[in-house]
């Protein structure tokens, strides 16, 4: 069996039972009940996550930044040139990047994996060397990689969140670097969602008018040549999706299979999410939704898996950045069950 | 000069200076322009309240809960035993309330002043006992207290934030406990927005649809009886206020006289802002909406304030818990322009 079977074959439902205790016990903390409103929902679902009432308080944690690149920037869908992505993993790698500061602010860690940046990356501290190619092809060409080119992506994406678990992290979240990698994502959530392209692609990194209806021409064009099915997932992420997208959508079923709780940022994410979950629909409950990117396919995807966002402050930026600054707002629905006194305990009245 | 008076008069603008070098800053750090989206202005407002760019990263964190009882309760408007106040602040100074789970999520310290719980509360650590009055008068019989008593309370709250910036805090929340307090909240809020008392009446920590229409009722018969203006803020404090209200319009004031931001929780909080507005407008430069709590009188207050929450969970709980819960994405703003590269520093190139 390969490692994308065995992945797919070890994801099962969050424990009913816990999540059952600890709807039990939201009830008897001291508070009035609901009172702590989406908090308490999150909690009561990671501790079906962890399979235990109270659950852990969802830490250490950490942040792996999927890079690569893209052929479809050739297309002039973005105004930035391609190397930045080269530029900003090595600022990812010194530690000045915006996910940086927000890992800092919650003790998380900080892991870089190249799966396909274009150009060479020095090895560094923090950096994890797993090209599968230098960038994908021209999805307006031709599929943007194999389908075997895919698959060793998803594979280093579930190696990924196999070994950041193995050393001991307890939440994870999926962050992602790649000029032009919105318009794959755009492309993605169109087809895993059945609506039209105009609707979910965005402005990415900041884009005019004009080219933003050329980026959903390009987009639209890449859709009719290749015609992808949500029926066939992994031949749709490798016709028009990212290698950090087939990476992430390894790390969300990797996490699942081991019953770890994963953050979605934004809409490289949250597209890479929609592949995962049609290969795997239970995933989906190990996922939480980070924030609500201003990208229009962030929200499409988002209503899609079903989940809300716990923050939405017009953030756009990617890298894992909105995700982080979600995580305090998780460890703290865990922290409420977990620390807590009942009425009971404190000797406070019910109500009358 | 009594301390209120040189209070108001140490209020000054934040530093148009240094939310400029802010606003510059944001722009040549290593993201798209406007990408953290809502965190960038977060992070320009705190550098001119701070008068530095870049602003220090908002800690250490000080939470005062300001507890008080309440005479309306006599009326029926909450099914809570009157007992649950002092109750709650005993959990509190144990340490298993939501607020102090959440305030240890963020490396807060929590300080309970009671301003006046009916009841005796016996000494212990963390407590600041303060009582102006057991509680206050029933605000259908007569006003809730006297102009000297709100004086008092809120005179302690200027003591209790200049006592906790000169011990080195550098972000506060203001927090409460004390049954019955959403209806004198829904009292200060109709007065100072001007907006009808049915719109600004919640279920506070839940109540039924009878027990909100009878609510409703027992604010109006009081505004009606009192007929307070924002033009006397004080005396409508004192006829329809609650104690922590009058404390927490001190805290408030006396924040932005030492120049450290208060991060505002529900509609207990946000109402005493209102009262803290009309004695010094510009003030409320130096508060931050932690939350949009889901009682409407809350909203109604931000609105007036002007003010755009952090946080939007649907909490209702009071103590400071959805303040609190955002003290993370204040520090983040903070650090993004503290700790993040420029363009230049990074070798990044910028866009086309």
């Amino acid at each position: 069996m390969t490692l994308l079977a065995e992945t797919l074959a070890a994801i099962e439902p969050p424990s009913a039972q816990s999540r059952s205790e600890a709807d039990q016990r939201q009830r008897q903390l001291t508070k009035p009940p609901g009172a702590l409103g989406a908090l308490e929902e999150l909690g009561t679902r990671l501790a079906g996550i962890y399979g235990s009432c109270p659950p852990p308080l969802a830490e250490p944690v950490a942040v792996a930044v999927f890079a690569a690149d893209h052929g479809v920037h050739d297309q002039g869908v973005s105004p930035w040139p391609q190397e930045v992505t080269a530029q900003m993993v090595v600022n990812f790698l010194s530690g000045g990047a915006a996910i940086n500061a927000l890992a800092r602010q919650c003790g998380a860690q900080v892991t870089v994996v190249d799966v396909g940046v274009a150009s060479q990356v020095p090895p560094a501290q923090g950096l994890l060397s797993r090209k599968v190619r230098a960038g994908t092809a021209d999805m307006t060409q031709g599929p943007a990689m194999s389908d075997e080119e895919a698959q060793a992506a998803l594979v280093t994406g579930i190696e990924v969140s196999r070994d950041l678990v193995e050393q001991g992290h307890r939440l994870l979240v999926a962050g992602d670097m790649g000029i032009a990698n919105t318009t794959a994502s755009a492309a993605l959530v169109s087809v895993f969602t059945g609506r039209d392209v105009a609707s979910v692609t965005g402005r990415g990194a900041g884009i005019d008018d004009a080219m933003l209806r050329h980026k959903i021409a390009v987009v639209g064009r890449a859709l009719e040549m290749h015609r992808p099915s949500r029926e066939e997932p992994l031949r749709a992420l490798a016709a028009v999706g990212g290698l950090e997208h087939a990476a992430i959508t390894g790390f969300l079923l990797g996490a699942a299979a081991l019953r770890i709780p994963v953050v979605l940022d934004g809409v490289i994410a949250c597209s890479a999410a929609l592949v995962a979950q049609a290969l795997a629909p239970v995933a989906v409950e190990y996922w939480i939704a980070g924030h609500r990117s201003s990208e229009p396919g962030a929200s499409a995807a988002l209503q899609h898996l079903g989940l809300e966002p716990l923050v939405d402050l017009g953030l756009r930026l990617g890298e894992g950045s909105g995700a982080t600054l979600a995580v305090p707002l998780v460890q703290a629905a865990a922290r409420v069950l977990a620390e807590m006194a009942t009425f009971d305990q404190a000797g406070v009245s019910d109500k009358g």
